[in-house]
């Protein structure tokens, strides 16, 4: 039997401990090739680099594991890989883990789940891991018996098409997790800060800074409370973002035909 | 009455042509704040500027409009003005008008609608619009009339909460335009081919080209195929990307509590 094509990437890029941590969960299911960024690229969204060229070099080639950096964005990275790495299409596409959570509405900023939405619009399952631990030596040591849980039930039981996984850990030892919870997103947000200062020239500038606003401090059912409450996250999110509900609301009361 | 207030950004940068047709289909409707980038912005997504500072200038200053070029990406020009600009929350967030469609999964791709899930992120009642005609002389004559009347019907009976809503005009004349639909996000992608060159010093380097494809060429219920058939489609979008479906049956086939 032919083994598995595992595609991993990442937003922190490709020296992470995250990714290195990711590389180690995966390794028993099949041969490994990691296309990620250069540098990190945290909070690129699903950027794309339009306007500039991108650079692919292979930094690593070893039995079962190959390492290539790209100069662009995750998403770039996804598609320079499908277009230029990639004879066939990937079994699985796994982005992280990541250096920080990626719960409630950071699926709409976070580079790693950039990247993993861009897996499932190429029809590829396609998971992304994050640890609530922003730091750059986060221990991810729970990570990978519990990630390989996850990936084992995706295995048997796959999700649905243009459907892509988000699991967040919390920051907790292997013994003080709690479980796995099947979570919606949480419908807290960010809530930016700006610090302002002048520079040598006299110029202003601005830091962002954020803070995060938990919108629904109760509510069991949400991926930042279990994170909170000890478990780890699951949310299964759609490409499609289409408020259907509100779609036939709006038919109704705009009238346009 | 307190005259409104209308923030207005973009991602081709505060000298494109959208933007000025943009200000001009507002005008009636209060006083005109705009905050946007510098330069173009194109397929920034909803990225964040976390790891350079970002500038905030003041580029003009009339009566009932006051526009201010900021250095970072579109999401950036929402959430510096949401925190430097504006004193009380704008009554209406308007972004574009793109030069160029932003229909089927291009909403998680352009810098139009990252800026604009934004404001819907801050409860600002918050609408894109896109004309599908890339070039940078795009002509927006038809944009004005039918805007307004899509504003009109917005403020006379408003959309929910946490739901961005996303209008892309057909490249027709006036005269032309068969009318105004809701619709659902067609399930086509972009696929992206790269050029491969060498630099003048032996190194490979990429340039990125898409080409959308169009998985439901019959689907008149969705964005792309409507402004096809020559219609401009309106798409309400929402923040929360939960697949509520899936989870439901991952709840019972993954099993894990």
């Amino acid at each position: 039997m032919q083994k598995r094509l595992i595609f991993i990437t990442n937003d922190d890029g490709y020296r992470s401990g995250g990714i290195a941590a990711l590389i180690e969960l995966a390794r028993p299911y099949g041969n490994i090739v990691v296309v990620a960024p250069e540098e990190g690229q945290s909070g690129m969204s699903s950027a794309l680099t339009i306007k500039t060229p991108i650079r692919l070099r292979k930094v690593q080639q070893e039995d079962g594991l190959t390492i290539y950096a790209c100069s662009g964005t995750p998403v770039d990275c996804v598609k320079l890989a499908m277009s230029q790495v990639f004879e066939r299409k990937p079994d699985l596409l796994l982005s992280g883990i990541n250096h920080g959570s990626n719960t409630a509405a950071s699926v709409i900023y976070s580079g790693t789940l950039g990247a993993t939405a861009e897996g499932a619009l190429y029809d590829i399952p396609s998971i992304g891991f994050s640890l609530n631990d922003h730091s750059s030596t986060a221990d991810f040591t729970a990570c990978i018996p519990y990630g390989r849980i996850i990936i084992d039930r995706a295995l048997a039981h796959p999700f649905a098409k243009h459907t892509f996984v988000n699991v967040n850990f919390p920051r907790l030892p292997y013994n003080e997790i709690k479980g796995i919870k099947l979570c919606r997103q949480n419908r807290g947000a960010w809530v930016e800060e700006f610090e302002k200062r002048i520079d040598p020239h006299g110029n202003d500038y601005y830091w962002m800074t954020g803070l995060f606003q938990n919108h629904e401090k109760e509510a069991g059912d949400a991926d930042e409370n279990a994170i909170q409450d000890g478990y780890i996250a699951i949310v299964p999110h759609q490409i499609d973002m289409t408020n259907y509900k509100e779609l036939e609301r709006l038919k109704e009361v705009w009238k346009f035909e």
